[in-house]
């Protein structure tokens, strides 16, 4: 995996950049524009990162990365070089308007159709988009300061499941041991992601598991868990607590589907569908107006909870008997 | 790390060779102690492997555990070499007898006085046994098969929570990439490991996780869970199950300590305390007549349930505030 010559090039030669990524940001696309700019300013650039939902109170233990703004002028970018990290659009960032930059850049591990961009990287074999500014830092010639191997680190984490993921290769590895060499430190950061829950948003959980049905009569085994507005109250948590909680029924050998049911108003429930192995839960969310990948999709519905269930369940074994 | 050149010499000289490995075995005593058998059998060596209590179900997706034997002629050592894995004591692994061996080894990573082993090769350091024996493999010029690595690979997977522990290091990282490109799947590793939970043992943890205290007033921070034999009888389950359970409430940012207090008889309960960081529960645990680690210690006690709990936040709290 190398970064485009152009790119190198522009790089070197430009001097003031704005790196964007995407909204609800995650670890990659935190860890991956973070150490850009840190590299970016250490070759004595002007780089601002804008990322419009700013950063998640999970990720605050991340370093330097006080420097990401949450509001951005688009005027001033009439005169920037304008860099898409981890995204490959300006609307995943949350920008609507048209505006004016001086030249364009993705930089990316998402597949893509569209073809924003006067430079493109897009390597959709690549686990994070934090291990492609690896390798862009290394033809660079930029130092890897601790910093910089502690936000590559935290987003190459985050994609691979800490290496659990199918994805972890070992070039993967290879790289995580040199980013250690570097000055990261694994339990810290694994304590931070993984150990580091609100009382809040343990007790959220502990409701949605209380709910949990399993339904494994069918060809398709599917656990069905709820949140609904009224345990938001109760355990004051809201949206942004249940990130990852639609993977939690995955643990159990006897599920192929994991459902999440999350209220979104009185009768507006969100559904979101992880599935295991071969099972393509985005064919089903089709079916619903929604969208998404093979083993991760999800919907918007109105309805009963239990109109919904039922007509959930019927579609997955449906799809699941041919 | 490197093993020592008696060890080598030995393994390729003698013919015949019985290995052990702790009762309770993990995946570190399982794929250390498998590992090495196939390598020793590819040696065109006579090997068997002794594990006592067998191989739990959790660890069936192994490839090549059919070799261990859960019954031991002890007889039979007489003219056999006698190897310790994962563990420095014959009582470690169930034999209380005294019996005769041809000579004895001891290849393990656990800090230890005993001086059992005619040849030992002891290295506290070493994250996992597994690690040990990749090397021990390497110097004796035994090529890695799929097999060997999967065995090697989860052992240092275990032992290391999958790369999310303070053991992480760089050397770690480069030898389980090494282990992917010798066959091992990581993703599929990962999902035997964490991703097969049968129905039952989710269910106590439900039931677990209901009873959970938090006790946050002190300069201690305390999680009490609580196991009953009811919650068994109820859920299908047995102590078996109750596997890393103690650590669960660590997960949370505001605890300290975690506890679990598991019922084994009418009032009789069995603790496990979980710390992070500096905080010492082997102190605790000493008080009440048990053992441990720094970060992980237990003990026995009889008593009623709201008593045991009265005294041992009173002992926590009380070492908290020296």
């Amino acid at each position: 995996m190398s970064p485009p010559e152009e790119l190198l090039t522009l790089l070197k030669q430009e001097h003031s950049f704005t790196i964007a990524s995407h909204i609800n940001p995650e670890g990659d696309a935190i860890g991956s524009s973070v150490a850009l700019a840190i590299a970016l300013k250490r070759m004595g650039k002007d780089v601002g990162v804008y990322i419009k939902d700013g950063v998640p109170e999970m990720y605050h233990f991340m370093p330097a990365v006080e420097i990401i703004e949450d509001s951005l002028s688009l005027e001033s970018l009439k005169d920037r070089i304008f860099i898409l990290v981890d995204c490959n659009e300006p609307k995943r960032t949350g920008i609507e308007e048209t505006f004016q930059y001086r030249l364009s850049v993705v930089i990316d591990h998402h597949e893509t159709k569209k073809d924003f961009g006067d430079i493109r990287w897009v390597e959709p074999e690549a686990p994070a988009t934090g291990l492609m500014i690896y390798y862009l830092l290394k033809a660079l010639g930029v130092e890897i300061t601790p910093d910089i191997a502690t936000n590559l680190y935290v987003a190459i984490a985050v994609d691979t499941g800490t290496f659990r993921y199918d994805n972890t290769s070992a070039e993967v590895l290879r790289v995580a041991a040199e980013l250690i060499e570097r000055g990261v430190s694994p339990g810290w950061v694994a304590r931070n992601l993984y150990e580091s829950w609100s009382t809040r948003r343990f007790n959220l959980l502990r409701q949605m598991l209380n709910t949990m049905e399993l339904h494994n009569s069918g060809p398709v085994k599917v656990a069905i868990t709820v949140i609904t507005e009224e345990m938001f109250r109760q355990t004051g948590t809201d949206a942004s607590d249940t990130d990852d909680f639609s993977n939690v029924a995955r643990m159990l050998r006897d599920v192929d589907v994991s459902v999440l049911l999350r209220q979104d108003g009185p009768s507006k429930w969100k559904a979101s569908m992880r599935s295991k192995g071969e099972f393509n839960v985005a064919k089903v969310a089709k079916v619903f107006g929604g969208g998404g990948h093979r083993n991760a999709a999800g919907f918007i519905v109105e309805g009963s909870l239990e109109e919904i269930k039922g007509q959930l369940l019927k579609r997955l074994q449906e799809l699941g008997s041919n």
